[in-house]
């Protein structure tokens, strides 16, 4: 039920789950760098930082930078791109079954771990 | 879209919501002292403690007693009491519109007000 130590060992990009509310993951993330370009046709994501900074970079809208104890929802199919100082650790609320490359094609997927605390 | 911004001058037991996800409703609250017995029989009910200390009494369990950065789903339909340190602060997150005292008929009810950051 501890969030702080469940960010122990998790590694970077690699979504953990940590609580579920009806069909709705929580998760918590740690990020670093870049991320790529990519959107969720079928959920919005929202991202509330808990340490670090993390811009939002989003398609045709001015980027989201988002510090300790900030949020901001990624409306569904809204192509973002993650770029995160070293260590930002996030939580993300999104559907259940949500994978961390949206639609996108790239080496960075990995598949989501993790049962709620 | 500053969570701690966001409490300011919101009241106890009011919650308010600071953003959507999908059909969820992500909601910031303060609480102080012990609220009504009641129970949510259409939603999941998170509580995650940003600061002070929350204790969930829950029909036929344990208490469960979270601090800062803890978190705990009360499943849909079981009944459940907060009791809070005062001044603690919590993030819910649940299905839209849920009410406060769920099935309960208690003149803490608050109409759940804020509109997503």
């Amino acid at each position: 039920m501890d969030l702080l130590q469940a960010f122990e060992g998790i590694g970077t990009w690699s979504p953990h789950i940590v609580a579920t509310v009806n069909d709705t993951d929580v998760k918590i993330v740690e990020l670093d760098g870049e991320f790529v370009w990519h959107s969720h046709p079928e959920t919005d994501e929202l991202f509330l930082v808990l340490s670090g900074s993390l811009t939002l970079e989003l398609a045709g809208r001015e980027p989201v930078v988002l510090g300790p104890m900030q949020l901001f929802t990624v409306p569904r199919s809204v192509e973002h791109r993650p770029v995160a100082a070293p260590g930002t650790r996030v939580i993300l609320i999104e559907a259940g079954g949500t994978v961390n490359t949206g639609d996108a094609q790239d080496p960075r997927f990995r598949p989501t771990t993790g049962t709620p605390l």
